[in-house]
């Protein structure tokens, strides 16, 4: 079986997809999975299309590095001995930054590589780990093209003026600017979007990807125009564990007032706020939305409140709004999040049908709604095994 | 003469209006100015209503606390020997922050003065001169009863949403929140519109304050539902000096990569940024506007974008748009910023009126806008009068 090996690998996680190369790209991945706990006690997990599940311990040596490659190494391993007549064409690795001049996806070298690390600064959290699981791959199969598809890419359209922070232009210049992430499931949920509501997928359009991480995306003709999330993932939406756009002014109390440094304030702002932080219960919107607890309830009507603003913000940015799109953990699956933005957004010309929207059909939009209302679930492996296959042309 | 003083104390300026008790009050003061340079050179400026101007140097000593007492003594034998049957009958104070407690102004006393003070940490560079002020009046004229108003006051309508942020509930609830600021000219706007725009007034509202500094207030049925400010006045918009909103991460990233402090953050997001920092030219729109440097042009469409992005968001917090309304020094004068503004918000249903738009008309909306558009000049001074003369039942 001829298949491309998709890869998004984080600082303590690798995780895998298999897409077998069928005439054209096979839909969802022949299998996937992950090794979890790198640098602790790691264990590899997988799943088949067909529901068989795998797991066992994966054993990994000496510095972070190494640990990765020995990871990477036995999951090589395991997939040749679980598919006798595999052959890897390719990888597609997801990389989170490609900085002001990556567009696209690209084709892998060292040359490539040497300016990717230029950007760990801009990504510390998630670009080196990715670049190192690319390196490893050469190390072990030296011979399998990869591609690099980047998160950041599908934002590069966005005019100037919604990249800008409005801080001097020598420090603009440095290219602190907003970038946008989420832009692999921006891109999947767009393309496959014409499929769903017709005609307005090429209008103006806000897609609101929401999960664990979440953000939202203003599109007019399938490109995007602005995103909530700029420079880093923590700006926009409130989310599992991270605030969302705070006054600046708050930091600059916390620091003067607090003695917070830099360390602390990325601990609070990216894992001790968002749902969880204001919950003081949960980070979880399935365990919040099954709460009574005030507090619970208090924290999904400001989650629901945010998108409402920012859904709001994104159609000025578009020019107007033709639909609207959930996608992600909680986009997909969580219904009464879904009623409340609708009910905020009643301004904008959206109404849902109710029973649609519980039974969570791919259109829930009511039947004399101006605005289309569409479900799409994102596949970001899915986004990267196509990118990969339409680069190499294979 | 009866008359009410208003006072707007700063760090290094002291500025004043007296505003005669007419039966009923005076729209505008028969004398207004203000000591600057307090600290360096402090000098006195004055115009009376018809016109004639003043000037003179004031002596002041000792610290920063005497200086201001001085410059009041100074301000008071001057008012006396310029209106020699001036009887001061009350005293209204800008005071920036009433915290999450005070909705509306309050009569000033000893408790009241160090429960305000309180809020010293919330506004340091506003709060300790504002009140220093009221207790130099009370030292001088002992009789005269003072009134605060406070610039947060207006915003305590707003849903408890709309002033939070996402941040662990034990930091919101020592008072991280959103405040908003320029309440004074919110309500002084939203108390005129009925005149200028009828029904329309009591609807779904934006209005533009748009000076050095800068924010918009969501109204619906005249009272505040959001505001582009938060806990402090650099949030939001891009103002003259300031960057308005900004990705958390960005600090995080100028703290790290940089080794900022808070002392060079606060520095560079209040004093270098805006629209200084993006043109590298002037803070200044009017300098902006009579510039053809390519820089110039962006710093203005930034600052319209941000307006035009904001404006949609404040209309998911205010549930729809009846309404804009744009004051403050830029939104009174600068025609081309409201036409820039608009063209980025037809969308929302707004067409203006070129010509009446540059006549300065107070009604600048095209026959066919579903949305009224209106100019009104602000008149934060008056607003405090009319406050202190409602308090006080004079």
């Amino acid at each position: 079986m001829k298949a491309v090996l998709v890869l998004n690998a984080g600082s303590s996680s690798l995780k895998f997809a298999l897409f077998p190369l069928e005439p054209g790209l096979a839909a969802n991945p022949a299998l996937s999975g992950q090794i979890e706990g790198i640098g602790a006690t790691p264990e590899l997990s997988a799943k088949e299309a067909n529901g068989t599940r795998h797991h066992e311990p994966v054993v990994t040596h000496g510095e972070q590095g190494e640990q990765h490659r020995d990871a990477l190494t036995h999951l090589f391993r395991w997939l040749a001995a679980h598919n006798p007549d595999l052959e890897i064409v390719a990888a597609g690795h997801r990389v989170v930054h490609g900085g002001d001049r990556y567009s696209a996806p690209v084709k892998l070298s060292e040359g490539l590589l040497r300016e990717l690390d230029a950007f760990v600064p801009l990504a510390p959290l998630h670009q080196p780990h990715n670049l190192r699981a690319v390196r490893a791959v050469s190390a072990l199969m030296p011979d399998v093209p990869q591609v690099a598809c980047f998160d950041t890419a599908f934002h590069r359209t966005q005019p100037a003026v919604a990249q800008a922070f409005a801080l001097p232009r020598a420090i603009s210049a440095e290219g602190i600017k907003r970038y946008g992430f989420h832009g692999l499931s921006y891109d999947y949920v767009a393309r496959k979007l014409p499929e769903v509501i017709g005609d307005k997928a090429h209008g103006s359009v806000v897609i609101a990807h929401l999960g664990n991480g979440a953000s939202m995306c203003a599109l007019r003709d399938g490109k995007s125009m602005a995103s909530t999330m700029g420079f880093t993932a923590v700006e926009g939406l409130m989310m599992g564990t991270r605030t969302g756009s705070l006054d600046p002014g708050v930091m600059l109390y916390l620091m003067e007032q607090k003695g917070m440094s830099a360390k602390a304030l990325t601990n609070l702002l990216y894992k001790e706020s968002g749902l969880l932080g204001v919950s003081g219960i949960s980070q979880d919107m399935r365990t919040l939305l099954a709460s009574n607890a005030p507090e619970a309830t208090e924290a999904v009507e400001l989650f629901c409140y945010r998108i409402a603003r920012e859904l709001g913000s994104l159609a000025a940015a578009a020019g107007g709004l033709d639909a609207l799109v959930f996608t992600g953990g909680i986009g997909e699956h969580a219904a009464v999040v879904r009623e409340k933005v609708a009910a905020l957004s009643g301004w904008l010309g959206i109404t849902i049908d109710s029973s649609a929207n519980e039974a969570g059909a791919s259109r829930i939009d009511a039947a004399d709604s101006r605005v289309a209302v569409a479900v799409v679930p994102t596949n970001e492996e899915g986004m990267i095994a196509r990118y990969t296959v339409e680069l190499l042309d294979l």
